[in-house]
């Protein structure tokens, strides 16, 4: 077996993406020239400086660049940025899309790092806006300059006092946000604006991402103090497999948040009609970005809350939630919500119930979900105490507290605000103490009550709804198995290529064919070490006698080899479960008998022989490479099962034996492995180590457009590829 | 076959549901007894009191009833009710478990029809207080008192200014709430009271539901013209039969909203410890709630927006939705999530592509969804038109608007409200005059912009994000095809017990049996019409040439029947696909050698003939009698289907055609039986046929407590019983 020993798996160019990471230094400018900046008060070009001074971005930092005006809105203006006798980081171009390269021209002989492009009429509008966009693209390239947009609403970091889109309300915060939606960016912006909670740190609006796009973000936000979280809106990613590699190295530092849009045939459609971008297959996406540590979110409504939870709390160490509850309504619904989530409800150790007894009235649920059962009624001591003692226990990773925790003086009486005041400052030091992120549930959150106030300024996100709540906690627990998933990978091996196997492909290249033969396929496989079982191609009676060993003793399939008969069975082509030297003397001939009596004139290559393969559980392996993510790895059970229920999982190539180990356990019908209806367990382990080393090759062999392994019988003493097919690359 | 005709399936004392209805009239109360009135202000005896003095009840219906105050809170109390000298409707007890049933003695007295009770101690606590709640409803009963609770948090109706819950800001509007967790309701009230929208119009926290239960109260929303829709939050219902036969009838009427926590194990342990409910299987608890059109949610918070838009949109005549968008990203997304929800994208007719093409520039998106690609920026008129053009589509049924309808005098300019303003007026009368659902997704919803104010003021739904959204026209899709559905149900059929199923039950039931022997429970499948192929038991070898000319020139399967001999193959009592006469007669003679080898000493019956069945795809039938809501029908594919996937769906027996039709299409992998990989679609017909069959003979047959058909085989050409399983309920 080949082993993948320190390998970087993804990156490949690390010293480019810290080049870039440096460059990005102008999503925090000193200074800013607004180009094309106009004495209209609804250009862009005017509302960009007004909103800069309202702001209180330094005026002295504020570069208007107008042909004629001597000043806009009292800020001096230049004909040029070449007039401008001072650095400038970052430049706001305002006029149209045919001003562009002149425009990057002159901003490269200032030394400007980057521009920010907002004009549209580039490639979105088709084959005349391409040109102008390749242009520019050179442009930029040849000058060092380097492009947000075009086709953007512009770019915000509200911690430099620089909003460059204009937007009111933008509430400053530590999510950075990037988005290929100028409406969707409003939206997270209203919500924040009249929730509360969090805010943003820089907002980047991608456009057509003509050079930068979403690889070159995330990075600048690991590195960005003010972001804690990034959350993107994507509709489609120009190179998959860059911000595959991207996302891997900032996920440990920094959790991304992704909502794919255009996941349906549909909805595909509709998203290309907007920006152009390629949309693949949905559930290849969602499968290749979690297996990296993004964290997926299907639904906008819970970005934000999962955003601000990722951001805020401390990793998690696990998925088992203790459930803390003043009333039971809550307490249910999390539960049914956290199960269905995937998450595990802790079993509380008997110390923590024993403790919790002692604190409570009789009438509480000890057990997890843990209802105080009125305990905090009319003191707020108790509930601080039991966040403690679930923090404590060693079998609780997360904590959700549900129900009405800070609102007891809303509904009781307002003599319990001090006593929930101090409860809610004992649960914020338990939470740094005991570092397991707790969140918290209450249906006063939309009063902005002083006891919730205070926990989210500790940094405790509060939810109003169970829901968001929950899929808060999944998100937590997730993003901390990717953590310790993305640890993993990197030292498991050193792969080489065979050139056996290159010759190979380079015999089926050289006689102008697509595809491997059968055999080749299967030889390539054995080849790399993965188990085909033998075959071998008889055309006299006499080489029977010459049979290995491993075919005399095994009941044996023969088939006729002709690329003249293609339905083999209808031909009476195949025998099957021939065992002796006798039978298969007879069997040999009957089958060439019946191939001349179906078809005169085939050209008979021979008989194949080979093993009956046990049966088991079918399961299919396929490999494609992906017009943006590159090679990936499919899986799933044989038959109806992908045909029909579509249960398959993806993986980019090369895998690391978790992302083995969680693409077998990802399908739905898993269990089915694990034995059903009396039947054994098959063996997992043949299974993975099948999983690897086809990731291997393939990630050896470009030469590989397309792989099928359909089906590969799975049994509880092995796993065995009855068929296997290899389409070619085109060569290159 | 057996047609049910002229039957209203459900209900069937229709005499008592309306005397119930009529006696609800209490939770309209003009006249109100505080029972346990207190002068002490941390009292719920006092606070009631002030509550509805402060929110304007007449002083004059508010009688306080105290053993010795004179007055409270300036109004005149007195020592019983039997003292005050005017009609009461309805009375809030604030005294303790053990008062009643004295309170309810009094009050029956007085001719009060409703006591609310606020006391916990009842069944809640186990034994002693079932004592104390059984002679309380003794008690109601007797004296003709209806009893909300006990253990309730109270009960209001804001449109009479009553509100006996205390709850501050609680918003009046037209859902009816219904809710068996305090603390879930808090939260609907704070949400409402922050969002807007709609508020509510009576409340009643169900307690123990010892008297009035979940169905009362539904009843009672159907008459109620304050409100429009209702929603229920249950941990359980008490009889779940009863719940099912008012929906069905209530639904038509006014939609219903469920949200029934306690969905997985672990929910249920919680839920029980809250409140003793039975909680039984959720999907069958989903399924059948859905039979009877109750909209169930499974997302707390999606329950008010599908509640907002159940009350006030217009019933939906098919799922084709329109969308209509000022910007992609929001159209994307809602089509993602429409397609995901089950609904169709509208393909829109000729004539409205060319009409929207005539008011939209080029760059706009006509196919649904219809993106105005910046054509309302500056002027909102064309929006109101496309929102008509769409609505005149006779392809279209729902129509979704989505981006920042309303905001965008916020976004560009305040000059353009007065646009938006009109545009706002437009489309609510284009709803008013087209009659179909119109669903408002706008980012500037928070920020509660003028327009969007109108447009809900005319009724019209509006959500910040498109999944609540999506939900609401899933929902009014899914109220519509109910309140078509049950519009169906009631034509179909008349029934009558046949004396031959009777006469094998009694047999079983003389005989001390709990189970039929197969040949019975075939026997009478076959007698209500079921396809149950011919079986014989041959005793001799004789018998053989007597066999019955629908077995004679078959393929046989035969088998020997001993209840000695349990694994039949093992004893080499099974033959399978014997032909002819000659090879009929050398199975017996082996069979019975066979079995005499396998064990000398056993009673032998004989031998079982039947016919080979074809193969096809195999599926599950099955009965079970819930404890809560009666006879229910399973269906699923078989195999790994059932046992893995629990891909199975449920209806309540008994069913209608459209219920058999749904309950086949709503398995996951339904696609199996229209033929995959090459395979003819099953006869759906005769499937349907004998899910109809089955269903009338378990609603004629009591005495059925649980039957399997497993497997049932379904081929292009048929379908056939091979195996039937019935269990006997308890002989009454």
């Amino acid at each position: 077996m080949l082993l993948l020993k320190n390998v970087n798996l993804f990156s490949k160019d690390a010293e480019t993406m810290n080049a870039t990471n440096k460059s990005l230094a102008f999503l925090n400018p000193d200074s800013i020239a607004i180009i094309g900046a106009s004495t209209k008060p609804e250009k862009r070009g005017y509302q960009a400086i007004a909103r800069l001074l309202q702001d209180g971005f330094p005026q002295s930092g504020i570069y208007p660049i107008n042909p004629k005006a001597p000043e806009i809105l009292g800020v001096k203006a230049y004909s040029s940025v070449l007039n401008v006798d001072a650095p400038i980081d970052l430049a706001l171009v305002c006029t149209p899309a045919r001003s562009l390269p002149g425009v990057i021209e002159e901003c490269g002989k200032k030394n400007i790092g980057c521009v920010v492009v907002l004009a549209a009429g580039f490639s979105e509008i088709g084959e005349e806006g391409k040109a102008v966009e390749q242009a520019m693209i050179d442009a930029g390239k040849k000058w060092n300059v380097r492009i947000i947009g075009p086709n953007t609403n512009g770019i915000f970091n509200l911690h430099k006092k620089a909003n460059l889109v204009g937007v009111p309300d933008a509430e400053i915060g530590n999510i950075g946000l990037v988005s290929q939606s100028g409406n969707v960016t409003l939206g997270f912006i209203t919500e924040v604006a009249r929730k509360g909670g969090t805010g943003f740190s820089t907002f980047i609006g991608v456009g057509n991402q003509a050079d930068l796009d979403f690889s070159d973000y995330i990075r600048y936000f690991a590195d960005d103090e003010n972001t804690s979280s990034a959350v993107l809106y994507v509709e489609g990613f120009k190179d998959g497999r860059k911000f595959l590699d991207s996302a891997r190295e900032v996920v440990p530092q920094k959790p991304i948040v992704v909502f794919k849009s255009g996941r349906t045939a549909q909805g595909q459609i509709s998203a290309a009609s907007h920006t152009g971008s390629l949309a693949g297959s949905y559930s290849l996406t969602r499968d290749v970005l979690r297996q990296v540590g993004v964290t997926v979110v299907e639904e906008t409504d819970n970005i934000l809350p999962i955003a601000e939870a990722l951001g805020k709390l401390p990793v998690a160490k696990g998925n088992r939630v203790a459930i803390l509850t003043d009333g039971g309504g809550h307490g249910t619904i999390a539960t049914d919500a956290l199960v269905d989530a995937g998450l595990m409800i802790a079993k509380l150790s008997d110390e923590t119930v024993r403790k919790l007894k002692e604190i409570l009235p009789p009438a509480a649920a000890l057990n997890n979900p843990v209802d105080v059962a009125g305990a905090t009624d009319e003191d707020s001591a108790p509930g601080a105490i039991a966040v403690e003692l679930l923090l404590q226990d060693e079998n609780v990773d997360i904590l959700m507290v549900t129900g009405m925790l800070g609102g007891f003086h809303r509904r009781f009486s307002e003599t319990l605000l001090e006593s929930e005041l101090q409860a809610a400052k004992e649960i914020s030091l338990h939470v740094k103490t005991y570092q397991k992120p707790v969140i918290i549930q209450s249906v006063y959150r939309p009063q902005k009550v002083e006891p919730l106030m205070h926990l989210q300024q500790a940094g405790l996100p509060v939810y109003i709804w169970v829901e968001p709540a929950v899929a808060a906690a999944k998100a937590v627990a997730e993003y901390g198995a990717s953590c310790r998933r993305l640890q993993q990978v990197g030292d498991s091996s050193d792969i080489t290529v065979l050139p056996e196997g290159t010759a190979i492909f380079d015999r089926a290249y050289s006689e102008g064919r697509s595809a491997l033969f059968e055999s080749e396929a299967k030889d390539l496989l054995r080849l790399y070490g993965l188990d085909v079982p033998p075959e071998i191609i008889i055309k006299s009676e006499q080489d029977l006698s010459k049979l290995p060993e491993s075919l005399k003793n095994e009941p044996l399939a023969m088939k006729i080899v002709s690329e003249d008969i293609l339905h083999k069975s209808d031909a009476g082509g195949v025998k099957l479960n021939v065992t002796g030297e006798e039978a298969r003397k007879i069997a040999f001939q009957q089958i060439l008998n019946n191939a001349k009596d179906y078809k005169a004139d085939a050209k008979i290559e021979g008989v194949l022989l080979t093993p009956m393969l046990k049966s088991g559980v079918e399961v299919i392996l396929g490999v494609t490479r992906d017009a943006t993510f590159g090679p990936v790895l499919m899986f799933g059970l044989g038959g109806v099962f992908v045909e029909v229920l579509k249960d398959v999982t993806f993986r980019a190539i090369p895998l690391s034996k978790t992302d083995a180990a969680e693409m077998v356990e990802g399908i739905k019908a898993v269990e089915i492995l694990n034995g059903v209806r009396g039947t054994k367990a098959i063996d997992r382990n043949a299974l993975l180590d099948l999983i690897m080393k086809l990731s291997e090759m393939v990630w050896m062999h470009p030469e590989i457009a397309e792989l099928d392994l359909n089906p590969v019988i799975t049994r509880p003493d092995g796993v065995s590829i009855a068929d296997a097919r290899i389409i070619l690359s085109e060569k290159k």
